[in-house]
């Protein structure tokens, strides 16, 4: 599948229901020309060598540039967005000191509560056997609830994560409070992240993307 | 103890052993004016309610700035310091892919690397029973000798994690594969990595910080 629309273009590496649907909404904020290569994780498809060329980890998302460099990791991928396209995904031109605070919010989501989460699903990576897997999943609620308590309190006083300034922050985090539900946290503790699911919702670049999630996902 | 010295200015917060480490080299690298706080975690002091005023979650690095800003996450404070003091941090100016590819090594090594390694002396973290923490202490050496291949792979041709630029990188991988020893991991399988090592202990800032460690940390 070539890049064929005007530069700037990307592709887009993504799987259902990951990380990589953040970097797929902020391209849609940006309005950028891009394409989107879904893999099917059920297929194993991220181990393939075409994609360990691109991310020796076997992860998604990886962004593809029109000059074929692969980027990986969402907050670099985030703050890359951030650099090139400032003013169309985060609203206006930060200070080192509010790029270092989004930095820092999503390094947090990336490297504690994504981590906190995928002790449920990917205990396998930390433990061979499988009553460390049960013990590490019965606590993934009670982690996520902690840290999404912590992140209540920055939701004050709203709308978004950094106040009136949506940022990369706002769909990075509303990526990983989907997982909430299944993780077994309840909903009702945190409202104001509820509300803030809501508003997300209601962006008109978050409902495009939304709906093409099953064409993007239909061929695997 | 107030900050007394120069604009600009900087306290971090620190802990004998803990990425706190890889800031102290480059706040020296860019020759800052700054003084340290040391934590001691066995006296708990990370969690005393004047700290967690500064990073809820009990961590450092913190990075105060002299208008009282308090930076967190070691790869967002990193990015802070190479937007403010870029030439003398990391040796030049970088495009938003080269800072991309930094920020994804970085990012890598938080929630990947160094997630791996706290399996050992965190594994209270993810599961509350003391068999799942053993299986999970069994497995850490394994995870960050199969991550440290691919770092390897990496560090060719050197000198640097990036070629011939030395970057925020190279003190941050030097202060978490200090922890590979302890962690059970067969050094002589990573050649590359120990002469990168070596390579930082020869820097004039990396010596003087860690000459500076058993003073720092006195008091505590």
């Amino acid at each position: 599948m070539p890049m064929t629309r005007d530069h700037p273009s990307y592709r887009l590496y993504s799987a259902r229901n990951t990380c990589s649907l953040a970097v797929h909404i902020c391209l849609e904020e940006a309005g950028c020309n891009y394409d989107v290569v879904p893999l099917d994780f059920s297929r194993n498809e991220q181990r393939h060598p075409d994609h360990l060329a691109r991310n020796p980890l076997g992860r998604v998302p990886v962004l593809e540039t029109s000059d074929g460099n692969c980027l990986t990791e969402t907050p670099a991928i985030l703050a890359y967005l951030c650099q090139v396209h400032g003013a169309s995904v985060i609203g206006g031109i930060y200070t080192p000191i509010e790029f270092a605070r989004m930095q820092a919010f999503n390094s947090f989501l990336a490297s504690t509560v994504h981590v906190a989460h995928a002790h449920g699903p990917r205990a396998y990576r930390w433990a061979d056997d499988e009553s460390a897997w049960a013990s590490m999943r019965m606590k993934v609620a009670e982690n996520m609830l902690s840290l999404f308590q912590l992140i209540e309190t920055r939701l004050a006083p709203g709308p978004w994560l950094f106040g009136d300034r949506y940022s990369v922050c706002d769909p990075y985090l509303f990526v990983i409070s989907g997982w909430l539900q299944d993780d077994g946290v309840d909903l009702s503790l945190i409202p104001r992240l509820v509300a803030h699911r809501e508003r997300m919702l209601e962006r008109a670049a978050v409902r495009r993307v939304m709906a093409d999630q099953p064409r993007v996902f239909a061929s695997h």
